[in-house]
């Protein structure tokens, strides 16, 4: 018997969705759902029905989780909420601010209904959150860093391309090398967010923009630049094309402690990662697993990475995960 | 309340569990049980009662959890089972092969006296093995690395101290830093033990001891070194005592995996330890926190760092955590 898997939306974490769950045995793609016409939307591989996300209430005897690939601005504060009161859900709420009012939306309307809802699943929130709360719970006296990149940053991208004469544009945050290895040395620095971090934007300018004037718009721009040491680089439109389609992400989460007579502890997680939203996924799919695990065994309700005990995450049996992996 | 913790058996790791109790202000040390002499036990702070292990039997009342500072070999196949019947325990058991055996008899003697205890705790096994987990539930098309060190290995420093006519040793284990660059690139090598890691003894001769016998001895014993690239350098007392009596440890869990269309995606896992002992204790004592909820929720039996949910680690609440750590 395989755990029978829905995604609700199908934008990029949603093929990656797709293509997680052909990599694991345990489970089943049994349809997409979007707000598109279905058929308008091509799936990778294609072997499974694309339905009308309105119709999705006629599927809740067929799907064991739901997983919600929609964006955390717009899709999922509705979505989240409205779904997990008929399906078990793992999402990617990764608007760190909301967290607890979206939490408590989402545990309101699963628990009541016999439903699991595993929210902000992925790397960041996800895979880091559970790093830095390893990190403070073994090394109380110390600090943890948190670096992102080299990566694509769609946020910031985004935010370029709404800069007038930007026709298009990519952004890559950067690790500061020399702030890492003082991390990792052991010591405790305190850095600023101009310390930590830089920010390489790529930029394809509209016919007889000034570049001049789009570049300062850029580096000026606040809560997205004016913090940052920002370097901007005009390039035609084939080299975005070329050069920059894919997107890599990652990052480190580095704890630093003491203990005892001031011996230095340092405990790093790193992930680099060739594709951002293909990683994202595997990671849902890996929680879709926990999520119905843990509705069988009657946990209701909205639950976090916290939550979750590693040993719901694999396909393996506790037996054997202690023989092969302990 | 404070979560009362005892600490049986005092080495270097009872040590370390001593000095990790005072970063923790939800934790107190009430007692310390030993089977030498109590009068001749010196804690590091010195204020709780030293007691025989003997008399352990008349404070099942007043602990909360009782962490297992003994050795692998002898002391935890006797005191895991026996202890776990009448006390909430936590363990680091670390001798691989056993563990499926050591945990059948932990679960029979602490389930029926609805006790809880964790077993194999600390980095490896412990951390390491829930990153090996985790990166194979999250990228199932890879391959998992483990690398050691460098770091000063106890076994290994014990086997060469049994070799005729050395009178001290230390043994480091090293990771080859090629290999670890050729994972850490996303490939998949297959990799033989002696490109893993390199071996480095610094050894005290023994007054008459011929030198190039003992490296021969060293370098070709069974096991221990003939897979491995070992080198001997001979060292004075003095330099023993003066450069070798740290305990640093560490190394790397890496994951490399692949997602859609062969997009790599690496994982890793790093410590950098100056003591290996106190990092291990301050792992052990997060999870006694975890022990003693899991315990306060009525949650009996035999357990290992993959059942335990994250949250259960931190002194922090859930709420908490998802607004300060998700």
């Amino acid at each position: 018997m395989t755990i029978r898997i829905g995604i609700a939306g199908y934008g990029n974490l949603g093929r990656g969705v797709e293509s997680a769950i052909s990599q694991n045995e345990d489970m089943e793609l049994v349809g997409v759902f979007s707000r598109r016409n279905p058929e308008d939307v091509k799936l990778l591989n294609g072997n499974v029905p694309v339905h009308k996300m309105d119709d999705i209430q006629n599927f809740t005897n067929a799907i064991d989780v739901l997983i919600l690939c929609g964006g955390s601005k717009n899709d999922l504060p509705e979505q989240g909420p409205a779904l997990s009161a008929h399906f078990n859900t793992v999402d990617s709420f990764d608007t760190h601010a909301k967290v607890p009012e979206y939490f408590a939306a989402v545990d309101a309307s699963a628990k009541p209904n016999g439903k699991t809802a595993i929210i902000s699943v992925g790397w960041d929130p996800g895979l880091f959150s559970i790093n830095r709360l390893y990190g403070e719970a073994i090394l109380p006296e110390g600090a943890t860093y948190t670096f992102w990149g080299k990566g694509l940053s769609q946020g910031h991208s985004d935010a370029v391309r709404r800069v007038p004469g930007v026709r298009g544009a990519v952004q890559y945050t950067i690790p500061v090398p020399d702030a890492v290895d003082r991390v990792r040395s052991g010591s405790f620095p305190e850095l600023s967010t101009r310390e930590k971090h830089t920010r390489e934007c790529y930029v394809v300018l509209e016919e007889g923009a000034n570049p001049e004037e789009v570049k300062q718009a850029i580096v000026t721009m606040p809560d997205y630049f004016t913090d940052y040491d920002t370097t901007v680089t005009f390039i035609s439109e084939e080299e975005l094309k070329r050069d920059h389609s894919a997107m890599p992400h990652g990052g480190f989460v580095i704890r630093s402690g003491k203990t005892g007579e001031g011996n230095a502890q340092v405990m790093e997680y790193s992930l680099k990662l060739d594709s951002n939203p293909e990683f994202t996924s595997s990671v849902l799919v890996a929680y879709a697993r926990a999520a119905y695990r843990l509705n069988q065994n009657g946990e209701a309700g909205a639950k976090t990475v916290f939550d979750i005990a590693p040993g719901l995450l694999s396909p393996k049996s506790a037996a054997d995960l202690r023989k092969e992996l302990l």
